[in-house]
């Protein structure tokens, strides 16, 4: 393959994470190794910096700066949801004809692998040479072929941690508190929510006694004791049901649901129907339903019921992120330079899990238009058979991705006391 | 003061905090220095423990569980919102005659210590001798006479941290998420709203150049841009031109609201209205305003809000403790135990900021009846003139409180670049 000399640009796009500037900080750190990339320039609010020519030099930026990007959550070059038109991709082919690019990566989830397709197939037309690379990103965990994506690991890690700690406020406080639902994010797919049941770390590891029980700490006893993923259809009379069950055996019950939970005919439990709160590629915005299944517990059981909802810090927070994230963040942003460089175009840089009883990941190339719009939704096998938490097979799936093992805590042991 | 022989009873209340465990290990590892001090119990749920006969042997346990509850959230010994009834005063006082109890410690907000100055004055009047001690606790601040109360740093910090990374969130993707709301706790005190405004670090701090604007980062930049406490009367009409002014400035804007914003009239602008929502001391669960307000600004400025609520994981994950918050927590339970053991009763202990300009905390004491059921709000000169921020005085008094600075995260500088 020929040596391309020329400039290299990437974009960030979509919802911020606490990973997606180590993709970046890989991708610039490798670029400047590259004697053939002349200039390393980020894209302003993503593919929009393109068709703005709003570019930001990172070849020129302080080392330790891009260094510390790694530890930096949130887009550095900002981010977007735009999607192109098709007259405006012409515009943006000219743009990268004007500054002589001719590398070109975007770190994003499946509409951002769908963009650097047309892009690199418009360039192919016009017989523009370009090397496009789509790097993946995506706390949704949605992408296809991929193992996993950037950013889940972290979410990932931040729930397990987040509902843990809320879990044992209910352990304590559930005797007036006595159902606590907390809602996550999940557009479609359930794989967010999933990772709740990470929280389940004391049974059989502790011999000590949880306060409010006569012995050891069973799994089932261990928040969450309800998970709902909307690749389920949710059915208010069961999930009453279900935490009814919960109530009767604990005193209290603890609730993970994804926002985008569905009913039976597919419709979203709660969505905003106002119009500017559907964006570009027709999503609309979730949200509420942990509250709105509050007035479902409060109305169907008559007992009290509170919701957490932590929103965009669970998605972008550096709090707890995972390192086994944070250092493939960086795998695949060095990844996609290097295979461009090589040659390689119209792909995506995936990460693989080798086998073995070890973890541990590489990375792979899958062709962009496999994964451009696709969406992988969380298999049967993850899934229990209530529909109302996961298998140890799903755990097996995530417990590595949110790096090392939960902060350890301990519980007293019930030794009575006689007059 | 002669010595006083017998048990010792310690109980927790009110909600759990990531530090309340730590003033459990301060007092359990203190009075096992102390012989007079003969058995060591705890309240199961507070105050119930002692009206069920509900207790835990503290003294007991093996010294790595009591050493592991400084790093252990929420309440060990479980947690109540319980009001004591005027006839159970009586069957209390019974129960710790029952178990030769003579120290009593009562780890809470306002309510618990008003639940000890009660049966301290009924074992007066019977004649029995009790010396009883409360140990502050509140992530709401809001105890009269101490400086501040443990808890608050924690979920000080944890705001500090999370609001940063929402706002860098908004700052990278607010061209489409445009106002963010975020809803903290807080009954009807504003000052753990307040603490958000210590996520505002970089400015003055680094040479770097935020990617949206032209020249450093100045403080009203930087996330939250508006902070609203149920301090000042809330008013529907001068938020929106709050809103507006700063999202005509910037392009985006990030709120911290209160869960306890009262509009003119002083009521709450949301609320539960179920009868099941109010506690025992007549308090009703709170929560909805961040989104309710993110309604008002849709229909009123017609842009796109969203919302975060991270509810008790704010008030309860060990995820970003306080250091300082940690081992003050751990002082005032040791402090209460050595001044029981010293002959005093019917005192709180109290956090007292030692002047000068390092920061430096000592205990005092203050009695019991100055502080039950007493509520120190945000005062004036820490509230900014247009009632939609604090002032330098505040993060004054605040920022110590909070442990360490705030992880170090880099902008990248907005080198052009040209065709």
């Amino acid at each position: 393959m020929a040596e391309l000399k020329g400039n290299l640009v990437i974009g960030q796009s979509g919802g911020p994470t606490a990973v997606i500037n180590s993709s970046l900080a890989g991708a610039v750190q490798e670029a400047l190794k590259h004697d053939e990339i002349t200039g390393i320039y980020g894209m302003m609010h993503g593919i929009m910096g393109v068709l703005n020519e709003d570019f930001v030099d990172l070849g020129k930026q302080d080392p330790a700066v891009i260094e510390g990007l790694r530890r930096t959550p949130s887009a550095a070059t900002a981010s977007c949801r735009y999607k192109v038109a098709p007259e405006e991709y012409d515009k943006a082919l000219e743009v990268l004809e004007k500054y002589n690019i001719r590398y070109f990566f975007y770190i994003g989830g499946n509409d951002s692998q769908d963009t650097a397709k047309k892009i690199s197939e418009l360039a192919k037309a016009k017989g523009y040479e370009l090397r496009a690379i789509g790097i993946p990103k995506t706390v949704d965990n949605d992408l296809p072929v991929t193992d996993h994506c950037p950013g889940y690991g972290s979410v990932g890690r931040w729930l397990a941690i987040g509902v843990r700690d809320a879990g044992l406020d209910t352990e304590a406080i559930g005797i007036v508190d006595t159902v606590k639902v907390i809602e996550t994010m999940g557009r479609n797919t359930g794989w967010i929510t999933a990772t709740t049941a990470l929280a389940k770390t004391s049974t059989g590891k502790s011999p000590l006694t949880p306060l409010s029980k006569g012995g050891n700490l069973q799994v089932e006893d261990e928040a969450p004791h309800l998970i709902y993923l909307p690749e389920r259809p949710f059915d208010e009379e069961k999930f009453l049901a279900d935490v009814d069950a919960v109530y009767s055996r604990l005193g209290y019950c603890v609730v993970a649901v994804c926002e985008g939970l569905v009913d039976k005919d597919g419709e979203y439990i709660t969505a905003s129907s106002r119009a500017i709160d559907t964006d570009k590629f027709g999503h609309r915005q979730l949200g509420g339903v942990a509250q709105y299944l509050c007035d479902v517990v409060a109305n169907g059981l008559n007992i009290k019921a509170r919701w957490d909802k932590p929103g965009t810090i669970q998605r972008v927070s550096m709090m707890c992120a995972s390192s086994t994230d944070l250092e493939e963040a960086y795998m695949v942003g060095q990844m996609a330079v290097r295979h461009a460089v090589e040659g390689k175009t119209d792909y995506m840089v995936t990460l693989v899990r080798e086998p073995g009883p070890e973890y541990k990941c590489t990375t792979g190339l899958v062709e962009l238009e496999k994964v451009a719009l696709g969406t992988k939704r969380v298999p049967d096998e993850y899934i229990n058979e209530a529909g109302n938490g996961v298998t140890d097979a799903f755990i097996e799936y995530a417990r590595p991705l949110i790096g090392g093992p939960l902060p350890e805590y301990v519980r007293l042991e019930k030794i009575p006391v006689k007059a």
